[in-house]
């Protein structure tokens, strides 16, 4: 997706240690009219599957997916990482490390959103070690629901996600791939 | 707004003490096209201002203030709860009681997103006490921009949330104004 390479090369801070910083335009703010495009080129590359929800990980999977339910005309949910009062027992729950706050986070779904009869379309912000992900599609599995595949905003692949999702056999689409970044450069694949 | 209405009498849970449980629409999992509508009406009431950017508190704000800023055009900013790795000093900061959640919260924004030149609306799922509104409208103040106005999903005038931001002297809208709940029943103003 060329729009988004773009901004992320206009807009995106490389910290060091593989952590990129799009902040402008997915992670603090949000530009919803470029997040429209990534939902409809996400539900694009997933067309003529029988997707019947969304499902991403709070918080910054929020947009796209929310986006991306739009363009297919399905609902989204979202994985709790703090149970809050309206939640109750019992949920299904898997735990994944959060690469970016450095412990490990709790995954939530309540069962009232989620059935054996439904077929998901995981949507999340990265794929970069690919834990939060698959963690998700244990959650998925747990509710004995079919995952259609995973769609993600920005893939870091020398982070090796997407070998440690191999073992769900599904398919893997991200937007924009990034196969290296150096102090001065982010490269894309291709 | 009445579908708004129709779907909380459907799907809304009183689960007592003035909390309402909307998850199937707006807390866990989101209505995509519903949101959609309930972003073009909170940009409708405020149409003709002119607003740069939305302001709203991670993590259920994030739907309807994603869809308004899609209706009016305009970047959407998400005040972080936790602060991210990629989210550097100085941030303006507020602390807030979170009703849902039992503890104090700070709000945080990177003034890379928030500037004097800055129009806001604020957009949030509820209005109750106001206090988490308000301090987004303090980090408002605290930048130097303006507030245009604050709109709500649902508020719940028994909670006394819109004389607890009288002092913004802003204008205040709620798609859906909730009066009493009583054990049976969700009784709307108007």
């Amino acid at each position: 997706m060329e729009e988004l390479k773009k901004r992320i090369l206009a807009e995106g801070q490389n910290l060091g240690n593989g952590i990129l910083k799009i902040d402008s335009l997915l992670n603090h703010q949000i530009d919803p009219m470029l997040m429209a495009d990534i939902g409809r080129e996400i539900a694009g590359r997933f067309s003529g599957q029988p997707i019947t929800r969304i499902l991403t990980a709070e918080i910054s999977g929020i947009g796209p997916a929310l986006m991306t339910g739009l363009a297919l005309g399905v609902p989204v949910v979202y994985a709790r990482k703090h149970r809050p009062i309206t939640m109750k027992d019992p949920v299904y729950v898997e735990s994944a490390p959060s690469h970016t706050k450095g412990s490990e986070v709790f995954l939530m779904v309540s069962p009232e959103f989620l059935s054996s009869d439904d077929c998901i379309l995981i949507v999340d912000d990265f794929l970069a070690t690919g834990k939060t992900i698959h963690a998700l599609a244990r959650i998925v599995r747990q509710a004995g629901a079919a995952l259609v595949g995973v769609g993600c905003v920005v893939e870091k692949t020398f982070e090796g996600g997407r070998a440690f999702l191999a073992d769900l056999e599904t398919r893997v689409e991200a937007l924009a791939i990034i196969e290296e970044m150096t102090d001065d450069a982010i490269i894309f694949a291709g």
